[in-house]
């Protein structure tokens, strides 16, 4: 494996040897190292001195089940902090294919304008793109795919993120060829606009990986892991329902966001529910699907195709935080309204949390009413105009609640909730408050755990061990869903980083490398001026009790500061 | 002297003694004392945990002069730490008359609307204010004048404040009854608005100050220090050309604002200097004036009207920071119309400094051009509308710049620079650095210092110790123009001291309270999750030079962020 490198402003590309301290880190650990050693915390995070970084994990290209997720990182314009953004589609498998560990974009353009990067194993070439400006990922992607062919892996880029606005994303297509895997939080959408971007096409299908170190082991350890996704309970369910599952639970827990986040149930909520989607992807013609692999072999197929009554996509997938953020948040309660605004969103390349987020700020202000599809459909139109309302809008929920005088934000280190308020979900909420890419379901998500998710002092343990894990699931290039997988056996993850990489690991590896990606991250976190004062929720979710259950969030700011002290 | 509180929620008023601690503190440092010892430093200063302090110095109420400013504080909506921000007019005095060594504005109120407070010593009256919203300060100050009498001093909100805008001030009347002696810096108008305080009548004129403690001594030292500011020959140019003086300085040092600090030097800046400013006003009727009292008993006079060759009144007053910052920084190069923006951004009530770097962002943005006047009046129009842009703009540059994708944004702890360039004026611009206070010349400027100011060394220790001064000078209520008083005899301000208190204190007096303000004002900012890291400008002033003398800022960051360690 190689790591490329490639400055925009010279357009100078250089491939190199892994470094010696780089080589046991992929993914989101491998995003954190690159950054301590190579960025300047302090830099601007849309100037010259910031870097956009793709890394791969260390299971990806093998066809192992849900283990191609692309890790794209840099320091993030939303938080000012470190940002790693995880995505299924093919951009991972076929990076991997390409021999690339990580490719690490540098410097500025001299110059206005935008470039595609074409990686071959026959080199990089660096195309114009200005007739692409303004359009939309869908359109994007139609272009670059007839001009590039239909089976190369793509990231590209909205006019959102050409705009740079602080909410923009990175849309990897998905293996029918859609720019909807995304990279969405942390505004690296924008980073990838300040360099002048719009797609980078990854030209690897078809490439052989080298074989893996033990093949005779991985084959059989391969085995063991597929089988024991399949006989996982819960992975039945998310191949049934997707994610849209979790809409039944967080409205029994009294915790999916309403109105703003001003309550935690909602009273129509079996009408965006995993139930009815199902309901109305079974009985809707195709391409309406209630089950799709998002990455080539995957067992989980979590993912859907969401079309309409008379056989048009209205978008795919349509996922539970979009439900939860830009449904429930702002009081709509039809997923065809919903899908709509997804696709959208995707479309101008826009995290789907990060704008149902602001445009809940929106309505808060008194600009729109909660649940008016027309106003909110307007707001998405203001996005593509370019707007002055439009770039707030764009610019994440903790500007615009600054910009709109609007206290009632939904955010930490600047970066806005996923679908889980943490009043009712207090683990998650510590989670948002502690993790050090701002507020981030992902980062440790602790709803399936067993416990009692308003209990101030049980969920911090719980948080901390699921950030852990979680740091070292997303290092390996792996979907949160395969967590059981590891679970199930002491020795698969340390089996399959032997068999593919001839690594000799402890049973204890994820514990110990999730530690360590959590401690750099908090190390370049510290260097952008972070403190422990920056890991908190806002004050108001402690003054507000969330209806019904009427919960405040009530846990200490010094048990939420210490966390990781002694990790 | 008394301490009074008035919680805006409960309409409860309780007027207490000056605690212990609390004895030997005034204007800027008591401010600190109250935040540290009262105000969590990590709540949303527009939230209830937050206060608004008036606070006096250990001058005010004795007419000497220029030593009657107010000063006012709290947590800033735009930096996110500690500020004081103090002014002329007559709020200090009449605050003093009536007892009041310290105002404290507590808590939020539980619904919309605005009120006044009236304060005499017959106590303390809350009157509603709801006709005057949205009205600017001029009409609201008319309005107020005419129900509560032409001889009280007022500290008022326009339609910004309301809006809790970030760079929103709180207005003080002059000699005069104008509103134009203004707390400009950090947003304080906002914590006002968050209180629904449209303005407090401060009641004194006429009230009788305890006698000094010594009077004799009092007397003569007085007499000393009047005819210390008399004799001083920088005196003589304030009360002939006013603080624009500064303009001829500035751009034959090279660091004058030009076009949103692309340049150190207006070509045609004589037509904005102090001399033609004094040109002007010498040759244009009444009630244009060069020079003129914002405070009674003020020997300097370095205030003026700005009146226009009809007879009008344009503005009064109009000072450099609006020239540099409205004029030069826009490509603005008349007065007459700088002073029509100075006056719309009294009236709207944002501070000029702000708004003109931000008008600036909007140019950088490509939304208006510098230089056409008509673009730059529509600016300030569309914040009298409140639109989404008129929000942007009164926000302040720091939002602005990221709300628009602007790099080049002039600001430190989200605070935009005044009127001198830090690559030309190097000492201020580590003023600007390092200050609690975020970017602010009057924290501690060095432009009349004998160094070379783009030396990267010399200006370190130079800025250190201004700043040190600078924050005593802002505890006793005096006038920054003052400090020659102070410097010309070692035992002035003991003996006032003294004389006033019967306090004994040593000649380093000054010295050891600007250290003790400084030590607590950082204590509070750490509090709030500031570290070394935000005590630095902006990347782009290393790398851009600065015409005509190509200077870049390059003190290094070690030699910043150890500037107080030894304090």
């Amino acid at each position: 494996m190689k790591v490329l490198r490639i400055n925009v402003r010279t357009k100078t590309v250089v491939a190199e040897e892994v470094p010696q301290n780089w080589q046991r880190l992929g993914g989101r650990g491998l995003i954190a190292r690159i950054l301590l050693d190579e960025v300047p915390p302090k830099c601007d995070p849309l100037g010259r001195y910031n870097k956009l970084i793709f890394a791969n994990g260390f299971l990806s290209g093998y066809v192992l089940s849900s283990c191609d997720r692309i890790s794209i990182g840099g320091k993030s314009p939303l938080t000012g902090g470190i940002k790693e953004s995880n995505s299924g589609g093919t951009t991972g498998s076929q990076m991997a294919r390409l021999g690339l560990k990580a490719l690490i974009l540098e410097d500025l353009p001299e110059e206005k304008g935008f470039g595609v990067i074409h990686i071959s194993k026959q080199g990089v070439v660096f195309d114009d793109a200005n007739s692409l400006v303004n359009l939309g990922t869908y359109e994007t992607t139609l272009q670059l795919r007839s001009k590039y062919g239909k089976k190369a892996a793509m990231a590209l880029i909205g006019p959102a993120g050409e705009r740079q606005l602080f909410s923009a994303c990175i849309n990897n297509l998905d293996t029918d060829g859609r720019p909807s895997r995304v990279s969405g939080r942390g505004g690296l959408g924008a980073v990838m606009g300040s360099k002048g971007i719009k797609a980078i096409v990854f030209d690897g299908y078809g490439e052989k990986m080298d074989p893996p170190f033990d093949q005779v082991l991985f084959a059989e350890t391969r085995k063991q892991f597929t089988q024991s996704l399949l006989n996982n309970a819960q992975v039945a369910v998310w191949r049934d329902y997707g994610t849209a599952a979790n809409v039944a639970i967080t409205n029994m827990l009294g915790c999916f966001p309403v109105n703003g986040f001003s309550a935690g149930r909602m009273e129509n909520s079996n009408e965006i529910s995993g139930e009815k989607m199902r309901e109305l992807l079974l009985e809707r013609p195709a391409p309406a699907n209630p089950t799709h692999a998002c990455m080539p072999g995957c067992v989980i197929r979590c993912s859907n195709v969401f079309g309409d009554d008379k056989g048009n996509e209205i978008v795919a997938p349509l996922e539970y935080e979009t439900i939860g953020l830009m449904g429930g948040n702002l009081g709509i309660d039809s997923l065809d309204t919903i899908g709509k605004m997804n696709w959208y969103a995707n479309d101008l390349g826009v995290d789907t949390i990060e704008l149902g987020a602001t445009i809940g700020v929106v309505a808060e202000a008194g600009l729109i009413k909660y649940g008016n599809v027309d106003q909110i459909f307007d707001c998405i139109q203001q996005i593509y105009q370019n707007t002055p309302l439009g770039r707030i809008l764009g610019s994440g929920a903790s500007l615009a609640g600054k910009i709109l005088g609007v206290k009632r934000v939904p955010v930490v280190k600047g970066q806005a909730f996923a679908a889980y308020d943490p009043r009712g979900l207090k683990g998650t909420g510590i989670t948002y408050a502690t993790s050090p890419q701002g507020a981030d379901h992902t980062a440790g998500f602790t709803m399936r755990a067993k416990v009692n998710h308003q209990d101030p002092i049980a969920n911090v343990p719980l948080s901390r061990q699921t950030q852990i894990n979680t740091a070292a699931v997303d290092s390996l290039g792996a979907c949160l869903m395969v967590s059981a997988a590891f679970a199930s056996s002491t020795s698969m993850l340390k089996n399959l980083l032997h068999s593919i990489h001839g690594w000799d690991v402890t049973e204890n590896i994820q514990q110990e490398m999730g530690k360590e990606v959590i401690l750099m991250e908090r190390e370049f976190n510290r260097g952008a001026g972070f403190t422990e004062v920056d890991d908190r929720l806002p004050e108001w979710l402690s003054d507000e009790p969330l209806p019904p259950t009427n919960v405040v969030f009530d846990v200490t700011n010094s048990a939420i500061e210490t966390i990781f002290n002694d990790i």
